[in-house]
């Protein structure tokens, strides 16, 4: 059974007050730099995995994505995401991030926003994102940092005056499940390690772009008294990451750049003989 | 100035003492995992940046490597590593690891251990590292684990009674300097975060292969009582990383493996007429 904590009244009552909820990404203190890690949206087909509220597939729209799907397991996020979206690009479905079953190639982006310490099944969603992404597609999420996930308390440690020591660690080496506190209620998360995090994004097939430990922008680390502590520990992780080629094998390369004309020539001489086997390519 | 605390002579004599110096790598807890990350190194040019004793370097030649070169800061290390080592195919340079210049493309495998958390400088080092390497080198190093150096203290936290309650984790966001004892001395360590070790190496033009946080095997772990509580947090960091080709730019390419004959006679055809301009290359 997959856990669905917002379809609980009084736990979506309390996220209904969040900052993040009430005011969207501005208020979120990672958004800055998740945003920055966004690849170009335009004429992209994206999806959003653990959608919420919908704020990110809006974000997406508003940068000329050209459709958007939502996913994510509660019905009372659907709905409010359907509320505050007038846009028949995007699209929302009720399904448990873990069952997604989208066609091979199917996106050029996928994005997934504190959603993955929630979820048992990482390293098989990282091989279904990588499916139903396009050759060269982007794959960028956010979770909770595994230094803040190890201990089920997921809190700082405290002197008897109740001021911060400092952000303990234990078990970080232990995967699995911690029973912890989120808002009102009780929450299962699932601790995995930063090395867990980016070989099994690895192995899906992607090649690592980028790996953050945002902090709070200057402006919010001043005007938010709560996130004054946020640059002693991590709080969050993002990985961007891409989907590489396919195409495996022994190939003849002439570099386009370096001989322009003879091999234009010969690429347009034969590509109606050799149909679908030769082609240009961009190589990095 | 470079830090080399082992030509102090108090220091240097303790660092003669610790198990790994006496022993060599099967007393080091994370070399079962250093050595399940090292590439084939039969028939290859091997760099080992802060070499110290030399053991690396000849685990590498009896791994049948052509040839080791062991670069170190230290006259102490390297006299030790020298009288240990009766190889001419092995050779000691003294210098920071900071400093090196060698030939581009010298190298097929260039590693490290536990050397980088004492230096300054690794964004460059990454760079120069990546120059000297030849296209499909490895680039293999550990370092102390950002969470053990976030903190000058660089120790777990006790209760009164002097037991481990967990691993404190403070200031991980401020990266620099660190004055912290090991051993005898006083020594600096450069904390960074795992970021920026992670986005260095792709800055530099390496595609990341594996990250690993190790532990000590389970027979160290049974055998060895000070290691038992080594699962509880990260104490080293390991990355193992590719250089990727170099040849930028737009490519027509020919699956040869998909139509071999006809490639193989434009192939033919064309490498005369265009000479250095159209090659085989095997895409991955």
């Amino acid at each position: 059974m997959k856990q669905n904590k917002y379809d609980n009244a009084n736990f979506f009552s309390a996220y209904k007050k969040m900052p993040r909820s009430v005011k969207g990404l501005e208020a979120a203190g990672e958004w800055h730099v998740l945003r920055g890690l966004m690849p170009e949206l335009r004429n992209k087909t994206v999806l959003d995995l653990g959608c919420g509220f919908g704020w990110h597939c809006r974000y997406a729209r508003e940068q000329q994505a050209s459709s958007v799907i939502g996913v994510d397991i509660s019905e009372n996020m659907l709905q409010k995401a359907r509320e505050n979206t007038n846009d028949p690009a995007i699209s929302f479905i009720k399904m448990p991030i873990e069952d997604i079953k989208f066609t091979e190639s199917q996106f050029d982006v996928v994005i997934n926003s504190l959603a993955f310490h929630y979820i048992k099944a990482f390293k098989i969603t990282c091989q279904k994102v990588y499916d139903c992404l396009k050759p060269g597609g982007t794959f960028l999420f956010s979770v909770e940092h595994p230094i803040f996930t190890s201990r089920s308390e997921q809190d700082w440690y405290f002197d008897e005056q109740g001021n911060i020591l400092h952000w303990p660690v234990d078990n970080y080496q232990t995967e699995g499940l911690r029973k912890t506190t989120f808002l009102t209620e009780n929450v299962i998360k699932y601790h995995r390690t930063l090395s867990t995090y980016i070989n099994d994004i690895i192995d899906a097939g992607f090649k690592i772009k980028t790996v953050e430990e945002p902090i709070p922008s200057n402006e919010m680390l001043k005007s938010v008294p709560e996130m004054k502590d946020e640059t002693r520990r991590p709080m969050f992780l993002m990985i961007s990451a891409k989907k590489v080629s396919t195409n495996k094998g022994i190939y003849w390369t002439v570099p386009i750049l370096r001989a322009p004309t003879i091999s234009k020539i010969l690429f347009f001489v034969t590509s109606p003989i050799i149909p679908n086997i030769s082609r240009l390519r961009v190589l990095r």
